[in-house]
């Protein structure tokens, strides 16, 4: 057991090891982490990942058409009395350390070991769980960090309940702050919406933030085949390799997306309002944009790699071209030289008055034959 | 949110260089739209797209079997009161930068914020949705601009209600123009016929523009197989690339439109009649063909980018053989000529009477037996 | 609107050269034909695709079990007493430049103007429609023609009735003569049976014509594949491509002829008793093996492909070699030679007695060293 | 009609030649048989296929859990008395080329003369009929000959009736003599089961007898990395390219089998018992491993050309290599000696004691620095 | 029959080899089994696969939430006893070579003759049977041994009845040890549950040790990427595909896994029960990250193979260029000296007084046009 949760942290990283790779300024450190879970059973609670804060940061956010209030809570416990409210609460955690708050949220929102497990383990594959009571959602999300100048990719769980959304994220920072703004200053209609509509936004702030990283793979793209027009060197291709290689682990991030949502969308549960349903369709358009666009990505990357190799190609034929026309033009001018250099004692050329202009002329001759002759191959 | 709407437009623009640049008299400026949207809630109307239009353009066309008017209208109230007769009304507008107009056709036509944000939006996936009261169409106008030599794009939003049709364009000039001709001269039945028609009748404009550029884009291939059999150079690989771009950007058009025309057809509205229901068969078979088209087109343009690959061998091939025959031929009798050039004091060949003769004669018989070996070599 | 028209039949056109330019004695001659439609609505005819024929000729083929009778009819309407009858009507009209006949067929049969459209159109993707009253069939015929050494391929529609089969074709010429035989004589059971029959036997006769084509294609890569173990050139190259093209529109004109064929096995049409749906069947077999045939052919022509470009590289590498054997042999010798070629007043060497047979053993031995060194590298 | 049989016949052909192609013993000569049915209706019988065998061997097996006969009948009328006894029948019919006899078995057991066709016509697709009284299977059977150390292929149809089996082979030899051994000696429960038993074993047969067919394959595949990896030549491309045919022709084969297999699992024929379904369960399980390990050996096939590809390449470097390091040193040499070969009148070194030794110093300084930067490059 | 045993054991041993390759603390040796079945009828059973021990272990766990035993047994006959007990009973059978006891198992838990040839016979495709009163699972288990530092795989049959689980391995040594630790020290929850949530915790570990295989070959696949950027070598080469075949094979491994457990779980036995429906989909989701994971990988690996090819274009196109600046600066110095090396008469320029060191100028001159030249082309 547990195998599992030592892999696919491991797997995480190497994302991240290559996305950082071609987004130079993010720190390239990895850590080799040791398996923290062999040979617990299944059901013990063990968060499997970097520690990436000091300590858990807990927001409350509670609101209704109405009302409205926002805190920083020191101790999960304080959040349970929002349990009781019609209010819609939406609780976040970053940091996911902490296993006793995970699990005391377990316990008091009745959520299944195996769902706490699938917070706890970054590197999941996106997946939604309909579950009595609550549905389960688990998926990457992913932001530019203006400071760093890096992509930062962490996983967030979402749990929808009756009248709350618990979110969980591995660290501090995410693409939510505008839904923040939309509930404080009760702009557009999320408060007036249910828990349904909050989920709503958290997905589709999740799923705008992938535009934002493939607006930046597209330019990318656009820049190194500027280059590879242009100059292409050893290190556009370890480029073009790079590039492919977050395809790859972009589309493992994507395709499962689309199954999610259409799950959401498709779930008989009654957590899930009617009215929202044409919300979630939209989000699901988007995400089969993500991926078409993942797709033709893959394709004009593909189809740099050829450009790549017939740049080469090309470049190896001028090569080749300059050393044949030097080599034939002097070659032949060498061997008359050379015969001309000979000690024989009997050399009537050597003794008549016009021979060595006429050497001259015999190699001018033949320089001038070569030339014609790399014209009409359009050499030259 | 509406970090989407960023990106989206500017993929857009990202296809208009690529088809731009192999249609060389189109203007190349790109510029570099900031988000106008970010941090907005999702129910705020922002046309995200380049402004194409000094002034948003309305016209409107009504008629039934015996009357027909068709008018300019400087405001989109005027347009309104045609909603209450019975008479098929389509009002085109040309031109989204005006969001009020957007707004109010929005609240007069009751239409679901969502769909307008859809239309505001350029750079949307094809796509289809069946909504009470209407049905709602987006997709991507091709047509090749006679004047500037170019092939423009832009979408067309198109709203089929009870009795009307609302095309929304992002500018001036459309497929559209044979389909006012036969409204105006009631030629065909289309002034029989009611707004569903109306709606296949555009859409098989729309699709019948895809012919074209697909012509155009054939006779490029047809052009370019021959340059590549006869002359190939880094400039035929660079249009491969090109063609092979606009494929990808096509089929990102064209594949939604196969589910979107057969989610027409199988709609179960009652806004299409049962006797319209064949026509939009015709359109989806022509559909069906574009896309056929275009996998085959993207079949020989890969076939292209190989005979490319091998042409360059084979150059290289050959211009390997000029020099290894030039080479292999002189190399041996310079060794010949260089070695009755030294001074060696004790050399007898060089007193020998016919001793520079005999020279002579061995470089003949070298170069002989090369010929030779290479004609059996089939290198000559 | 009929942008489409003009581009189908140039995409027809298209493929006819690409097959006749690999068949060599077929003409190549290529018009470029204006769209004669443009601006037309809909439901108006026009024929587009080449005027194959002086006149139009319409044969009628009626029996029963008892009766035959055929006839070479100068005008549509002689044929329109045959309705009336009992017996199986077969019209076959060759040649469709003749608008006002398929006019007055569709008016007499009662054939919706789309239907009329298609058989007008050529370049139509194959496709069945089961309307009310008839079936319709539209797909590609192939045949070789013994007299010019061509494949001929021209677009057959087909419309199946109550108590008649009526057959448009391009041009005189095509594979149901031993169908003809076959009533004639009474052989098989071809008298016996009803309308729904002989189109069995007239699709069956048109999908055994793909046999023909694919064996000749057959031949050609096998013989192609001789030539590219033995010598492959750029014209190798060149038919390898055309074969490629050759099967990307073969596909085209296949793969839809299941969905055809299997759509009227399974039509519940009460025009095709159940008798002959094993016939159909039959006929969905073996379309389904030109389909797989289609596909090895592609996987074989890709492999020859790679062929090729091996065979390529490892020509250069014969030549390479070759280059490399001459010049470092010699270049060595050729430097011993000149460095006794100098002028230097103290060089020891240039008096010794033996100096000058020193230096042959000197290059003796290089050559000798160089020899053993090419064996052991096997290059010799 | 029936160009389609003398196309599959010829398919069939094709491949035999390519398999033996690659098991050199077997031999190679290929008649180009001309069609024998061309112009006759489709009812007509007529066997096509090349005459394998002189006369046509009918044995009989009859047998239930108590009695057991075998005999070699000289007439096909013979075995019909057997039709009415309970006990189970198997007729095996070696030689195809008598139609009577096919005929006289279609009238008696009731077989439809499609079938027939299908049982006359080799080359036939895999298939499955479950027809009113009777199962029909058609499917190549593939066996490795000790004798001719050929693989041998050649189609089996199968009829299954309420008592009998009827089989059809085009030679005599086959992979049922296990079988035959079992029923004599009664071994396992063949006896006492009914004749849908004795087809399934018949299928098991002749699907065991493709992983014999597989392993030989895949020792070929073995060996044949070794030579890539050792010393792979053109030939080695050639034994790809033949092994990658063989594969096609494989796929055409076995594809289709998993179909075929699990209709007859899923038919709801009565012919058929519950308890016979297992079994067929398991011979489906082995034709999902046959696709399986055919579609392995096409991924591994594909990878050894790009190994062979890279060879090449390698070897194209190893030899530009030696090339390079000669010329790059004894070019500059020759030229250091060429210079003081000059006859200026004026010359200083020349007269230096030391000029001569000063000059190989020089030569001797090239080449170690020529050396030291060829050490640095990893070329030495 | 049974040509298939033979084969599926050879297969199964030729990825033995091919993983052992790679990892190189492996043995080797691999013997050719000869088929030990050929012959016998399908009801034999007859173990085919290389006898991995001496003697047959078997050892038995019966526990309930209160009671627990471990035993080894020297006679299966001693676990019959506990069939009749409610608690759980886990018998666990290392080594196959004993038909012996596999049949009195079969014999006394009523397995079906055809599962017991599934157990004997290695080499099967993963696959899931529900029999009555019976499930049947057979998959491959993957582990590493620290010991031998090898990658070790065997097949392993799991049977689950109504209070039992038998397991059978080839040989000692599992990645079932920690849930024996569970059972014996009732940690979690598995003393608490039945039989099937047992077999989800065999699964399961089975599953977690695939993650850990992967791991290995995503490290294996890092440091080869740093390699090929570093210094590819043909060695490189062999290792990519050597990494490709063992992809193929974890493939073949790996799919069937995918319909196995999803088998499982929408299985309507009455065995499973629902609570433990929820973790076999944790295994389901587990695989299905096994099957994405070894997707990547692959597209990862063939993203190598182009990197190795460009590589290797690369660095001849370094070699070209050394050898073109060589050759093209000295080729003309060489003819200049050559010249002035020439011995006619009449060569003015001989007799000059600057005219040595006006030769020295112009071969300067030469040189620095050349390398301006070169620099010029960026190959300097």
């Amino acid at each position: 057991m547990r195998e599992f949760d030592r892999w696919s942290a491991s797997w995480y990283q190497l994302f991240e090891i290559s996305l950082e790779g071609s987004y130079p300024m993010a720190n390239r450190k990895r850590t080799k982490r040791h398996s923290k879970k062999a040979g617990l059973p299944p059901g013990t609670l063990v968060h499997v990942g970097e520690r990436r804060l000091e300590s858990v940061r807990i927001t409350v956010i509670d609101y209704d058409e109405n009302s409205f209030q926002e805190k920083l809570v020191p101790r999960i416990e304080d959040c349970f009395a929002f349990k009781a409210t019609p209010t819609v609460t939406w609780i976040n955690i970053d940091g996911l350390h902490d296993v006793s708050i995970i699990e005391k949220i377990g316990t008091h929102y009745d959520l299944h070991p195996l769902i706490l497990e699938d917070i706890l383990h970054v590197g999941q594959r996106p997946k939604f769980e309909d579950l009595e009571g609550y549905i389960f959602v688990v998926l990457m999300m992913f932001r530019f960090d203006d400071e760093s100048q890096a992509v930062l990719s962490e996983q967030v769980s979402l749990v929808l309940g009756p009248n709350f959304v618990i979110s969980f994220q591995e660290s501090i920072g995410d693409v939510f702050e505008q839904i923040r703004d939309r509930i404080r200053n009760a702009k557009g209609k999320i408060r007036k919406m249910g828990p349904d509509y909050l989920m709503y936004a958290l997905l589709d702030a999740i799923v705008d933030g992938y535009f934002g990283i493939l607006e930046r793979i597209g330019d990318k793209i656009e820049s190194m085949e500027e280059e590879l027009v242009g100059d292409p060197s050893q290190r556009t291709l370890r480029q073009i390799h790079n590039l492919k290689r977050e395809m790859v682990f972009l589309r493992r991030s994507v395709w499962p997306l689309r199954e999610l949502i259409s799950g959401l969308q498709r779930s008989e549960s009654t957590l899930i309002k009617e009215t929202t349903g044409l919300y979630f369709k939209d989000v699901y358009d988007h995400t089969i944009q993500v991926i078409d666009t993942v797709e033709s990505f893959r394709d004009m990357i593909s189809g740099m790699l050829d450009i790549y190799l017939s740049s080469i190609s090309n470049r190896m034929n001028a090569v080749m071209k300059v050393l044949t026309i030097i080599a034939t033009i002097f070659i032949p001018l060498t061997f008359v030289a050379g015969v001309y250099g000979m000690n024989f004692e009997y050399m009537p050329e050597l003794k008549w008055r016009w021979g060595y202009a006429g050497v001259w002329l015999v190699m001018l001759a033949i320089t001038g034959a070569m030339i014609v002759y790399f014209k009409r191959k359009k050499w030259l």
